[in-house]
């Protein structure tokens, strides 16, 4: 399954990078190979300075090892061995109008340490110890600096459907557990207008006793579907979008917005922040990060305001579809 | 204690306040009254968009009241009361051969819970449970955005100065704790130049037996010392730097290295996290945050250049006088 995966992220990073570098006419991704050091690597690539992409990332990572303390914590166990391999993405366009988007994509494997202790290196790699659990996670959610409602029902309607093929309970508890996952506590707002989210999609057999699964198969079906559905949920509105012109005030708008994207990132975000105490590649983690922003004394949107009706619906996470 | 030192930091506020403003030579500070629900409440003083300054906070608070459970896991202690003052202050200047600084000092004062338990609210302050613990914390560092030697050896001079009046074992101990403090772990490499932090200045009688401590007046007298010395410490520096001529790739490179603050303030200093997932005042907390930030994927300095000789010293910092 992990080779299976992993080639399949290899495609999609493929298929994405291209198709943002049609979109965007004139900048091109550019591409960094890394390795690390305790075992395995990533193929980053970055966008930046584009016609319509002012900065974004496309990166894939497959590694392996020692499972670090941090997350042996986490998850609960003792010493053990794991691989890891994902699609991550974060793509913030330059015109206001048009939304950041960010979407995941990941497998997850853990062993049995084999008799003696854990792998301390590549070289014990695939481990003695047999496979312990398995699961899949990931999601896709968008964060407009205007509203435009039928961008947010396209968003979900495209999510939505592709959860709908595999089972019907899947798109009211995957855009929940979004809405839930993306919340910027401090602001006491959402940090954008939701999208999917799920993790520890397992076999049934390594779930608690009555709750129901599904087979790894038919996980990778799921997650599949919804990698593949990413460029249908997202194109159509940068599409609409990129051109529309703007002023200076819904450029600074966007730019006090993508603090927050700043903030929930850098104190929220389990993801980035394992990823900064675990000796993560620093630059991969953080291209998440807006190309410019502005964080400006208590500000507050004119009453009445397209600006306001934008933090209206993220202080109420609302259903789109 | 708490009245003197609560005294002293509103004249403190007043006096720095008055002497920015009249550097700027444009902007005044906005002033911000905020009561805490829960008790107290304080004075937030934002300057913007200055000639000199373009943004900065200035903010003195006194609270009060039950010891949030965050606190209490921080200290290691059961229901309690507490009362917490300070002035914290972060200026951004424009021009980016003017370095940033941020100073804090704070007085804290902890409560035997009364009979029945912890005051729930302000009616119960001073609660019937005696003083347990005292005690002061603070400091002041320099972030600059280009390296001027002697611009890092007055700032320390003028600290070690402060520091000496009191004790000569001061100055190394806490620009020590400052260097291990402001420590962009995640980056390698220092926030800034240093300065002063120390914490859990306490009474002889409230340490481990062995430590030898100060009265709490010799440590108000210490604290204020190093509170008197700031404008000393960073004023020359500011006029100095503020009128030289810079170009775009400057400014630039502030912006990036402003992008840095933001991560050290976000993911590693604990009094930003502590106020933010304890329901401080966000706005107050958040001023520290500059204005203009870039985050510019993989970006290194050029070999030689000014840039990098900044950064070769934050990855290693050194002994400035």
């Amino acid at each position: 399954m992990k080779n299976k995966f992993y080639q399949y992220i290899q495609d999609l990073q493929n298929t994405i990078t291209s198709k943002l570098e049609e979109i965007d006419g004139e900048a091109k991704f550019r591409e960094d190979l890394w390795e690390r050091p305790e075992g395995g690597g990533g193929r980053t690539r970055v966008i930046e300075n584009g016609k319509v992409f002012e900065k974004g990332g496309v990166n894939i990572s497959a590694v392996h090892g020692k499972l670090p303390d941090t997350m042996q914590k986490m998850f609960g166990v003792d010493e053990a061995d794991f691989f890891a391999c994902g699609l991550s993405l974060v793509i913030h366009p330059k015109n206001p109008f048009a939304p950041t988007v960010h979407a995941n994509w990941r497998y997850f494997e853990m062993y049995s340490p084999p008799k003696g202790g854990g792998s301390k290196n590549e070289k014990n790699f695939p481990p003695s110890g047999g496979l312990r659990r398995a699961w899949f996670g990931g999601g896709q959610d968008l964060t407009p600096y205007y509203l435009f409602e039928e961008d947010a029902k396209h968003f979900h309607q495209v999510s939505k459907a592709a959860c709908d093929k595999h089972d019907s309970k899947f798109y009211p508890e995957y855009k929940k557990k979004c809405d839930e996952y993306f919340w910027n506590a401090h602001r006491n707002e959402a940090r954008g207008i939701g999208g999917l989210f799920f993790d520890y999609l397992k076999a049934t057999e390594d779930l608690p006793a009555g709750r129901q699964g599904k087979s790894m198969e038919d996980w990778y079906n799921f997650v599949t579907e919804v990698g593949d559905s990413f460029l249908d949920a997202y194109v159509p509105i940068v599409e609409k979008r990129k051109d529309i012109p703007y002023t200076d005030q819904n450029r600074k708008w966007q730019e006090i917005r993508r603090g927050r994207y700043v903030e929930f990132n850098l104190v929220h975000d389990k993801g980035t922040l394992f990823g900064l105490k675990t000796n993560g590649r620093i630059e991969s983690i953080l291209m998440s990060l807006p190309p410019h922003v502005q964080w400006v004394y208590d500000h507050h949107p004119e009453t009445g305001s397209e600006e306001e009706k934008l933090t209206k619906v993220l202080q109420h996470p609302k259903d789109w579809v």
